[in-house]
């Protein structure tokens, strides 16, 4: 049992990095590295995918250039073996389609010193918010 | 690694199951036997509390009568140790509050051949759809 006492920190500080690489069309690419080549996996928008060249092939997928994105909360928990579980509320809108909310969950683990995402997954709310 | 090939099942029947214990006033005590006495966290609206007893008592603090919900996705994913990342969004109406959207995280884990709620984060969300 090997609980991250800085789990809150930790997630505070991983959900606007990630948002950075994501929201940025120029480095979205750099997103494979987050993710375990085999392991990981991404539900986004009910669609699954598993290890990273998928799951970055699914992200560059979508073919948005501009996001607007506001976090409006970020929940944390220490998982057992190290991890953290982070689910993220907010806002965001893709180009120029209206605003929806979106909910993201991601379990990170932790390897050599920094953290993988093993989990990921995304859904958009059920109405938009514009 | 031992990945629960029934990952999509075990999320499809658990989610009703926990929202007729939580949503009935008279069964909802019950809800204290899926959790860990002390390894499970839940965080609730931002709250956050630890081990089945401080969970059930945060729970029934929360003293709603009649809750009506609709659930609109289950997203499940399977963990290396056996367990399945279950994410939740719907609608609820308690009482005669408006309608919020909702969303739901658990981590199960396996134990003596069933699971418990090892992580359980919800956050109503942004807006209300009334």
């Amino acid at each position: 049992m090997t609980l991250n006492p800085q789990y809150v920190m930790v997630g505070k500080e991983f959900v606007p990095q990630y948002y950075a690489m994501f929201d940025d069309p120029l480095k979205r690419a750099e997103l494979q590295k987050l993710y375990s080549p085999t392991d990981s996996y991404m539900t986004f928008e009910g669609d699954q995918v598993q290890g990273a060249a998928k799951i970055i092939e699914k992200v560059l997928g979508l073919s948005i250039q501009k996001i607007s994105r506001v976090i409006t909360t970020i929940d944390s928990q220490p998982t057992i073996d190290g991890g953290i579980l982070v689910n993220v509320m907010g806002r965001l809108q893709c180009d120029e389609d209206p605003t929806h909310s979106f909910s993201q969950v991601f379990l990170l683990k932790p390897k050599a010193g920094a953290f993988y995402i093993a989990h990921d997954v995304f859904r958009l709310g059920l109405h938009n918010t514009a």
